[in-house]
């Protein structure tokens, strides 16, 4: 890329708001936190946000004309195109709130607002480990299982910007009900407190030692039988085997329809890594059809925490160009 | 459509080859139908096709210069950058075959192949059921279950051409083994075969009355169950209940994944109509993410056997306009 220069990406969450100034090639410059303190809802956010940006913005020298758009992210159905957050359980007061427009004023450059799945996998794809991809699927594991897509080297939002919630793709018709109303989808077997419900019930039954025993049930987490398992405990072991296998028949599905050429996998739950993507990928191969399922990888994301204000800040760039 | 042309589309089949002087706004002005003879391979079916083509177009008095580009699509794996068919189970002889290039020489326009169901999609997205759509996914439902994305307003292929195989969605992890060699696919449900071997299922263990005993196992198809069921058969109608639930467990998790704005449903197993589609939008209702399952609706197709020879030739003009 020739032309360099900088940017600002926000990511709202519902406890802290990230802010940090990016190179439009990804590299975060600086960043800093402040407290999202969410039921006071988004006027007093919106002058800590404002404070908080030019401070960075002094510190680097950065501005307005330089960046040309600021990306802003947050949990819930966004509509990208009012720059509105429509629906967001933990952001109620933000729901439909002219936050992106008053920030826009304040900064004299246009404010786009995206979700935040979309937008960590649009940060992976630019700059991490979806680069260099045309058809990108991203997921990410944690208490739910979110979904963002790149199709055709686009962020594909679908007709009310809803679409990538691949949490939400039921592989067991009869399966447990989930939150979200259906019954066994992937989140209900992947989400990190049915990963845990599925350890407790396990070393109910599981006659062999673990050291899981030792653990009151509130300190069972994903990271704790990830660590359990690398130290060779057995029913730990094939708790996230049996993760990975339910998020490999959830994908070969999704393969098959979206022929991705890659699939990235972040979140907390996928810090686990191989214990979870391994079994997943072996069940993908088993599963998907050969011509999607035999040029397609599953990896690990590589942004980390920085994935959604990177892709926020990029997906405006990129709306700036071409709206 | 300000200028209205026409072009040429043909369909290959498995039996039949079909070939068709479309206008570009869709309508069909007159088509004819040459057998594919496919085990003697794609030679002298190019001569039948041209010279079955030539006389649409003489009684026409349609010229090269006004029809700009050729349609063509078959069942299979398609490169449709290269225009050709890569893997295809009925029509092994013509795989890696330059027919494409071949016609466009004689024809003296361009050439481009498509998957036979993307074509189906195209023209029931340009010119039928899912007219005035952004965001569109197409089923065929028969002895396969095949399908098709429109999205951005573009047909989406994926990777390697083999997007939209939701036939190949599983459903069921643990449910019966697939022809793809996965488990529990929708088709595995939804397929015209596996349709008939419930009803076979069900008249064995049902006591209740039906006139479908009075029939011979291979008389007992998806259309004779349509019938029967329209009849007030109580054997029959639960049969097709239990499909259209099938297919509506697999939208569901289509829909929360691609929010499209309508799904159109063709092929023989959907003249069955509301038998199978009411359950299946009911099912949908119920299991879809509030949403895009409350923005999408279910409809038939409007194009029947049309749908893949006008999606050829549009999506032909498409690629001559924005290669």
């Amino acid at each position: 890329m020739i032309d360099l220069h900088r940017s600002v990406g926000i990511d709202i969450g519902g406890t802290f708001i990230k802010i940090a100034v990016v190179w439009n090639d990804g590299r975060v410059v600086r960043s800093t936190q402040i407290p999202t303190d969410a039921a006071a809802g988004p006027e007093p956010a919106a002058a800590r946000i404002l404070a908080a940006a030019r401070g960075l913005m002094a510190d680097e020298g950065l501005t307005a004309a330089e960046m040309r758009a600021v990306g802003m992210d947050s949990a819930g159905i966004i509509d990208a195109e009012r720059n509105l957050v429509l629906d967001a359980p933990n952001l109620r007061a933000w729901e439909n709130h002219p936050l992106a427009a008053r920030l826009a004023a304040a900064f004299g450059v246009p404010v786009y607002l995206e979700n935040d799945v979309n937008a960590m996998v649009y940060g992976e794809w630019c700059c991490g480990a979806g680069r260099g991809t045309r058809h990108l699927l991203g997921l990410t594991l944690g208490t739910g299982v979110g979904g963002g897509l790149v199709l055709d080297g686009r962020l594909y939002r679908g007709a009310r910007g809803a679409a990538g919630e691949v949490g939400h793709v039921s592989v067991n018709r009869f399966g447990p009900r989930c939150n979200c109303g259906s019954f066994g989808c992937v989140e209900r077997y992947v989400g990190a407190a049915h990963i845990v419900d599925r350890a407790l019930e396990a070393l109910a039954r599981d006659t062999r030692p673990s050291r899981l025993r030792d653990l009151a049930a509130q300190e069972l987490t994903p990271l704790v039988l990830s660590g359990a398992a690398a130290d060779g405990d057995a029913v730990a072991a094939e708790i996230l085997e049996e993760t990975g296998i339910w998020l490999g028949v959830a994908l070969a599905g999704l393969v098959n329809v979206l022929n991705p050429e890659r699939i990235v996998v972040g979140g907390g739950v996928a810090l686990a890594g191989e214990l979870i993507l391994g079994p997943a990928r072996r069940t993908l191969r088993e599963r998907a059809m050969q011509v999607p399922g035999g040029s397609v990888d599953i990896v690990p994301a590589a942004l980390g925490n920085d994935a959604a204000v990177v892709g926020a800040a990029l997906l405006a760039l990129s709306r700036v160009r071409e709206p």
